[in-house]
């Protein structure tokens, strides 16, 4: 399922804007790598000088290792997630052949990036996860299959690098593919998007949800004409970011809709609440008497907010008929969650698309999920990180082994080094063959690494080993033999944990 | 730095050999979306029946769920030993300006992949992980780093997907960069990769190992002009493919080269064996005896040699002079690691480049690195798991929840669920409101999942589960209170690893 992040579309590129890290500069002449590298080489490469802009492709950014020990945290903490619903994995690749993405996205078309053809097939970067899913599940005959896939998508949009909004982003996508009883795989999916938001601390959300054949019958109900129920929907989709009054122009002037049927609309989406509430009400006040494909609907909505309610996670939704949901594939239950304290738009969403895989090939497979928009948690957590001033541990290094004598030969600590490696231990050293005592004991507290192995003469001559707790500061001199036990005893005492503080 | 998967280098696309799974199908009508769908929309959908062919694009291909977590295993083992030595990790994106790749990769450069010019940047997918770790290391003006990178990469080369070469493939990077003392991280890196293989079950492997100092040294001992260095350096490089009567073919008929110079060559690169013993045979023999810049080398790698043997890997290692490495930008040690009973050609590569960063920027920052070729890694593994039967677990769901009667309403189920979820335990039921028990039960056991709770109206009578252990098939019967912490004492009896038997 694709998390709309394509609030102000653009795909102009003509001023250019270098966004974040950008250097000019010129291409410096390379060292001679060897003395014995051919003159006439030298003098190519002196010749070759050309001014290049050293950045990274519009839209597209580096990610450092304090952001990758952050994203890594939530990656994992999503998987497990995921894993705990029994979900598999798999992989398609970075490019599909442009046929499989054309038509699948309407006016969004115009965002996929095209490879270029250099002889051979004509292939496009994927614009989600979830056609080629579609494709996946097509191509391999498979019947159900319940999987989550992690991986970069590719738009062509205006980038707001600062909201987290790219052109290259993750999405990390849960769905359900089969022939189920009714609302129950739906259950699952809006339980799971519950668990996972509560699992990041990212504040208070709410789960927007509404059912694409109970805004089809409420047009229906307006008098909206069949042939403009998508364009319409497509308006009433805007109301998150317009007022009633814009989205009500829209339909009027620009689409042509009668001012009185818009009206009879506005009734139905500012309509929003409890879903236990909600629904109460529309029973009350009769909204959707008279028109059986509504009554059906939301029959069958009362199924699900009863699951919900079972699970424990009822709550956490919102019914709200103003949402609609972009994409046009979607065919039964629409969904998506917003942070409350939070403008970054929707953090996660998704719906049922019945008929995407059938696209591919005879065979129908029912299908529901949601796609979380990792990088706008991900931007949110990184303020936290910010705003809490946590130091970010880059590496997971455990023990730091030093030298105090600078005549001690480096094969002593190399010796030393590998037993812990060996031990499966977390170990650096300092890469100089006669370093100086302060500067490695600097570099192990810069590290934050929590355990020091030290020698000294005294330690080689009687065949032992100085090893320091780095919290508690204590350090005890043991026999070589027991170095390892040792090191496992301290760090067994030790919550090495330093960014789980961001996460419940 | 880049494992070579080049053998037989091709660009044609024309006779489009379909790979792998290929099926031609006709988009199909999708079913009625919506009741209320309009008429039109389905007509229109009728009239698009186009032929297409449903495949992945030339060189890629889809991983499946087993796949997969043979994939994960492998990957967390890899990230482990990354993370033993204390290494960060980064990402940048998949595809760079194509300034930042021009004049990196030489006559490879023709198997780029490039994005089609859609107004903007131009850019190209990225070819391996080695040139945009040096434009990240410029572009930051980091001056010393030491980082993992995992990620796909591209080159539009002659796959053959049964031998694990693709145009779409993982390398799973090590680099330290920065200015240490000779031969440190050098030794550390093969170190690493001997830790890497012997933690993959892979069979038995030999490290070769050359210097790019000492081969153009002998080139010049033996009296190849200086401008032909490079060359014959390349015609050297293919003497694990091709016999030496082939080779000095190429270097006499093709490349012009003196024939007793060749047959000069022939003598140093037929040199091969321990690193020891092979030294003290090129010192007895006075080989390099004269040339300065080789003595120096000779002495260099002396340094490397004690090193290896204080970590106790230097066994692993075999000095070879015949190893030449294609790629242009390596100033010193190179290796490459060869499984002895596979014809998968090298698993892993690397060696030392010290100008690559500085062609970036001002500053020179020197490297040294590795790449583990994973795919080839993987299709040994997956070869052992066929020849081993293991089944392979898809997922890694610990309880199954069955209702035994079909009465009982699906909401009990529901809470149960929820409650293991909240737990923290990977559960799953079936998405049927009155399912089936034997259905259930089949599922459970087809999942391999090591626990089942059971309910039946007994039990909800009394306010109570059965639970269920697979492997030693007793069943208990508790107080619902005492679900979570019956369940959590069998799990905690049961080892769960099944793919870890692939690894030692």
């Amino acid at each position: 399922m694709s998390t709309s992040t394509t609030d102000n579309k653009s795909v102009e590129d003509t001023t250019q804007q270098l966004e974040g890290l950008t250097t000019t500069t010129t291409t410096a002449t390379a060292k001679p790598a060897a003395a014995a590298v051919p003159e006439k080489k030298h003098k190519e490469k002196k010749e070759s000088k050309k001014k290049f802009v050293l950045k990274t492709p519009k839209g597209t950014q580096d990610y450092t290792p304090p952001q990758m020990a952050i994203r890594e945290e939530l990656f994992n903490n999503i998987k497990s997630c995921f894993k705990k619903h029994g979900a598999v994995t798999i992989e398609t690749p970075v490019f599909e052949l442009k046929d499989t993405l054309t038509g699948k996205y309407g006016e969004d078309s115009k965002l996929i990036y095209d490879l270029q053809d250099q002889g051979g097939e004509i292939c496009s970067l994927r614009y989600d996860l979830t056609v080629p899913f579609a494709r996946y599940v097509a191509m391999h005959g498979i019947r159900s299959i319940k999987r989550y896939h992690i991986a970069r998508v590719y738009r062509r949009d205006n980038p707001v690098m600062t909201k987290g909004r790219f052109r290259e982003f993750y999405q990390c996508d849960f769905d359900i593919a089969g022939e189920y009883d009714l609302m129950v795989p739906d259950a699952e999916c809006v339980m799971l998007m519950c668990e996972i938001l509560e699992s990041v601390k990212v504040g208070n959300f709410v789960i927007k949800l509404n059912h694409r054949k109970l805004l089809d019958a409420i047009f229906a109900i307006c008098g909206v004409p069949a042939d403009k129920f998508r364009t319409i929907c497509s308006a009433v989709d805007k109301l998150d970011k317009m007022s009633w009054e814009l989205v009500r122009k829209e339909m009027v002037e620009e689409k042509g809709l009668d001012g009185e049927v818009a009206d009879r609309i506005e009734k139905f989406v500012k309509l929003n609440g409890h879903p236990r509430t909600l629904m109460a009400q529309i029973r009350a006040e009769k909204l959707c008497d008279g028109h059986k494909d509504a009554i059906a609907t939301l029959d069958q909505l009362d199924v699900l907010f009863t699951y919900l309610e079972a699970m424990g996670c009822l709550d956490r939704v919102s019914f709200d008929l103003s949402l609609a949901r972009g994409l046009d594939y979607y065919t039964g239950i629409i969904y998506e969650a917003i942070i409350t304290e939070s403008d970054r738009g929707s953090v996660a969403a998704g719906g049922r698309y019945d008929g995407l895989v059938g696209m591919y090939g005879n065979t129908e497979v029912p299908s529901v999920g949601f796609s979380i928009g990792v990088e706008r948690l991900f931007s949110i957590l990184e303020e936290e990180a910010a705003k809490k001033k946590i130091k970010i541990r880059q590496n997971q290094t455990e023990v730091y082994v030093c030298q105090m004598d600078r005549d001690i030969n480096i094969t002593e600590r190399l010796k030393i080094i590998a037993e812990l490696w060996k031990a499966g231990i977390n170990t650096e050293y300092m890469y100089r063959a006669t370093p100086q005592p302060k500067k490695q004991i600097e570099a192990a507290s810069d590290a934050q690494v929590p355990v020091m192995v030290l020698i000294g003469k005294t330690e080689l001559e009687t065949n032992s080993v100085a090893v320091k707790n780095m919290a508690t500061k204590q350090q005890e001199v043991v026999e070589r033999s027991q170095l390892v036990a040792k090191v496992q005893e301290i760090l067994k005492s030790i919550d090495q944990s330093q960014i789980s503080n961001l996460f419940k």
